[in-house]
């Protein structure tokens, strides 16, 4: 079952300036976590933007949009910063004309892979899991959950994605 | 939705006996390994044994089958050594009378948690998600992909899980 | 040979906070690291602050010199942002009245301990086996190698430490 | 200053073998863990075997003790099993004729580099320290210690190195 994955950055992907110590985006990390969770599922990983989910653009969510309307597989990983996710999952399900017959979940990450203490590869084999399953729509997966995009919100005090 | 996760020992478990050079079991790093995926998941851990799975005996796989049955919760995730992974999933499905109404998902690792290059947190997170969306039965979820228990056979020569 | 460790801060110290994504100071890891090395090395760890070195102020070199020179132990490991590292050196050795007799070894990293690629492992034992041997003094050890506090200087484009 | 670094093996560089799940030897780590410490010291590695020090030969310890006597470097780091260490260390002190001028330092880990637990890049770190300033001798650095080789024995209980 081939499945595309699309990176839009996100903390998933920040990694550590030696130089000044600010954390920063350079390549995405979705290959080398592919290779360590061993993952023998048949994905093909795009590169759209490597970016803070709050500095998100419009242009940027049209270009999702139309990369999950392009895309020939019909289940989508993206991979995406906390913070908007949800905007960018509703952008998703109320694109028009809809975006039919594609099971697409975005996932992201609490702390960045390259942090020791990450939940990245958990949430990966979580994401890569719920959308050879679900049926199409536009879903959620984080932590081991999975949302509807229309029924979670992200809790900005403790950090938590919740049901609504 | 509470899940049920059974702890049978495997590669997963290993740890390193300093004194000696060993590999050997101590406790499960299950609790551990949800803390680090940020699980929000409802989980109940029980573990019923530490053992290599080619030392697994038939009363053990009995006492597994024994637990699924009685485990309140519908969806139980197993982990379980990658050697007998496949007879301890067909003891479940062919358990007589059968286990009706339940999803039980297998997993395990190719490499110790407590090593860093280690697929665990990968299937850990795998398997609490495919176990949430498939129907009763019973399955192995290995390196992102998700098995029926008589369509699956682990090949000796490259460690894979492969389809039949 | 009982060595004192006075903590400081600097990059060695950062967490990432998972709320707002920044990287900020909690508790230091100087007592996990020790024993992630299995150090059987005689140490008293005592937290003077958690500053980033650029936030050093005169009255926290006036503190940590005067830390040193209470300090039973003759020989004294200082953690240590690097980017003021050499003029803290230069405070403890110009030190009214000198502090005379001890060997104070001077160290941080590169990248945070909590990071998985850090260098602090391997600085910290570096620093506590420079402070064992070296005649007293004041000195930065970073990255393998051992600078006098005069003779050295960091290069803010390469990031790299050099003698002088 | 120049070191050589010779690498005979040892838990430091012990792996784990995913298809039939031993602990093996194949290539050292030494590289990677001089990255990983960012280490600017001038060093040269080579390996001269990859043995468990339980099972290292007569001949095994001459061409170590012949490996260090060629050496250009007047500095020597000698990565190595914690079980004959002290051994190999007798070996080279009592060599004939004598090794002199020559400062060498055995290390070695309790637990193999590639676990996330490893006291490896400490000793690393510490090792390459002393051998920077110690004068010429075998000794052995272990846990942020050194001992002199004739001071010193493995408790093989503990586990631990102790003096005598």
């Amino acid at each position: 079952m081939a499945i595309r994955i699309l990176v839009t950055g996100g903390t998933f992907d920040k990694e550590y300036n030696e130089r000044n110590g600010q954390l920063y985006f350079k390549d995405t990390h979705l290959p080398e976590m592919l290779r360590l969770g061993r993952s023998h599922v048949e994905v093909t990983v795009r590169t759209l933007m490597m970016v803070d989910s709050l500095d998100m653009s419009v242009s940027d969510r049209a270009l999702i949009v139309e990369q999950c309307r392009k895309a020939a597989e019909p289940r989508i990983v993206v991979t995406h910063g906390t913070d908007t996710m949800v905007d960018t999952a509703r952008a998703l399900a109320t694109a028009a004309p809809p975006l039919a017959g594609k099971t697409i979940v975005l996932t992201g990450a609490m702390v960045p892979y390259a942090f020791g203490s990450s939940d990245g590869l958990f949430n990966l084999g979580s994401a890569l899991s719920f959308v050879q399953t679900l049926p199409p729509g536009v879903y959620l997966a984080m932590n081991g959950r999975c949302f509807e995009w229309n029924r979670v919100r992200k809790n900005r005090e403790t950090g938590v994605f919740e049901a609504l």
